[in-house]
């Protein structure tokens, strides 16, 4: 398998996390989104939306979008409940990242990081959103361990990429101690390293 | 099983043309979302995300998010390819209906139905996108009877959802002749009375 990826992206980091957790093997294949790689005929044709990360199985078959990624790859494993209502749930938080946490926390970290903007110049609108994301998390997390119950799921792994770089999007993680404690056991629980910004 | 839900939203209808298709009974819970209340603190307890739709099972727990309803609901029916890698391809088209195509369809749709807006005080960014996400699909479906291949998934159903209505947000259909064409097979293939605007 290929994956097609760039390591600054949470998106492209949840597929990593999920190949290492699963000792599932890959090619690492690294592609420059700020140099128009995603543009070119040939990754169009892995993936006609031009964005990473995209996989291609040993088949040679492409499949795109970080989420349905993972799913694919994880779908026999613990990361994904065997329950079918705990599954649900699990989705539940996959399409709500994409929809209410990514536009906004991810967005204004490439801003920042990227592109270089100060974080008073980001959309109020944007951040205000973004906080919202950041305290629907803080309300579960403060009862539970992990965002679908006792263990890790592949929702852990969704939300994970982009909260623990919240900081790097302007977004201070200081009001929100849940979050901050389920970063540190996601990350352990996923044998990842901690990134410098989340404390 | 109770869906709480408005029918003007695709979202909610999903839930529904899917209930419908399977012929899962269920009760139809009406709810104002211009009223508020979706942030009541009874319908906050059902989802803290304060969306519709919500279906709510015969044992009383909530479930959340369209595509993750409909994912669980269609579970054992053949909306939901039963070859691994296909599913994962219908997964491919949820996570970017919600992440690619609501955003920019259905939202410039509810700023000119709900608020009022005309064509012209729409943000041009977000019609530049929405365009390009109808020509995305165009492009697909110009080779594909339905979006994942010759019979129709929980992908058709949901971007069915938005695309039949995106007259009402300003986007002429008339340069997507096959989207015009998938959109009739698609209706009469889940029963759906065409609405008028998608000619």
């Amino acid at each position: 398998m290929r994956i097609y990826g760039d390591l600054n992206s949470g998106n492209c980091l949840k597929v990593k996390w999920v190949c290492d957790a699963l000792s599932l093997p890959y090619e690492w294949i690294a592609v420059d989104t700020m140099q128009g790689e995603t543009r070119s005929p040939e990754f169009l044709a892995l993936n006609p939306a031009g964005q990473v990360p995209v996989v291609v199985l040993s088949d040679g078959r492409p499949l795109a979008q970080s989420n349905a990624i993972i799913r694919f790859l994880a779908r026999d494993s613990a990361l994904v409940p065997a329950e079918h209502y705990l599954a649900a749930k699990m989705d539940e938080w996959l399409f709500w990242e994409q929809y209410s946490h990514e536009p906004y926390i991810a967005v204004c970290r490439y801003q920042m990081v990227y592109l270089g903007k100060p974080a008073s110049a980001l959309d109020p609108d944007r951040v205000k959103r973004g906080h919202a994301a950041l305290a629907l998390m803080e309300r579960q997390l403060a009862g539970s361990m992990f965002l679908t119950g006792a263990r890790p799921t592949l929702a852990d792994v969704a939300l994970l990429a982009y909260t623990r770089l919240a900081p790097e999007g302007g977004f201070s993680l200081h009001d929100y101690p849940a979050v901050r404690r389920w970063i540190g056991d996601a990350e352990s629980t996923l044998r990842l390293a901690p990134v410098g910004g989340t404390g």
